[in-house]
């Protein structure tokens, strides 16, 4: 099985997103595509972090982060967001606040602002339980799916041992 | 924020599943969207699953299920499983097993056969965080997107107080 599952969990669709941290002080940006909503009343999200990103640590501290819904039009900026070492990823974007302080980034599709409950184990990641305090529809535009992007985070080298 | 929850929420892609459940005597099915792959070793999903639900007490107890693609031909399918209060919902459907003998609907386009590992509070939903033991391709096709189903939940009364 161990060969094929990066080819099978294309089967579930996912879209891809910018989560945007801060602990108060320093902030960062990441591409995301484990991202689903888990609750209507209140509001929440799961975010699914690999805990080994400079991101996981700001967001323990912080507790607070904002989901940035990308569209079609928008594959060069997942692949930015995507890269790690990069010293100012988030230079040279428009970025807005909201309730929580956490970044957002003005040409998402939408935000979702939200508020870290828990972090859940969950195998090789982080499960961050989110409640949404508010989101709001910046512009217009189909989400970007995950299998549009082909190889864009090298998964098939992650199941391997 | 509450009128616009389910509009702001489709932009979030989600994919339309059958889930199966069995506590050894009894089964079930029922449709999903809130699934979403969480760690790459082990592979592991998360599904977020309405506690009122009959098929949550079977998951409860026999703590396995499957979790089925459906293909963008199969709308009536998701339509069909997203019914409550049938008492034969299973049948006239082929389904076969594997692992965890959780029912796997042949007809689905890929499959991940899944052992429970904990359940999450989240809201109104429980969090099913599943380990996946097997998974497998059984027919080609595209993945059905929840977005191209409408409302096929209802889920704008959802938000409401």
């Amino acid at each position: 099985m161990q060969n094929d599952l990066a080819k099978l969990f294309k089967n579930l669709s996912v879209g891809v997103y910018v989560i945007a941290v801060t602990d108060g002080n320093r902030a960062n940006a990441f591409t995301a595509a484990w991202v689903m909503q888990i609750s209507f009343k209140p509001p929440m999200l799961a975010i699914s972090i690999n805990p080994k990103n400079y991101s996981y640590q700001l967001l323990q501290i912080g507790k607070v982060c904002s989901v940035n819904v990308l569209g079609q039009h928008q594959y060069e900026l997942a692949e930015h967001f995507g890269r790690s070492g990069l010293t100012d990823k988030m230079s040279g974007f428009k970025w807005q606040k909201d309730m929580t302080g956490a970044p957002i980034l003005s040409e998402c599709l939408a935000y979702f602002d939200c508020r870290v409950t828990d972090f859940i184990d969950a195998g090789d990641h982080k499960l961050a339980i989110c409640e949404v305090l508010t989101a709001s529809q910046l512009n217009s535009g189909k989400p970007l799916l995950y299998q549009q992007t082909g190889q864009l985070d090298n998964s098939e080298q992650l199941y391997k041992k």
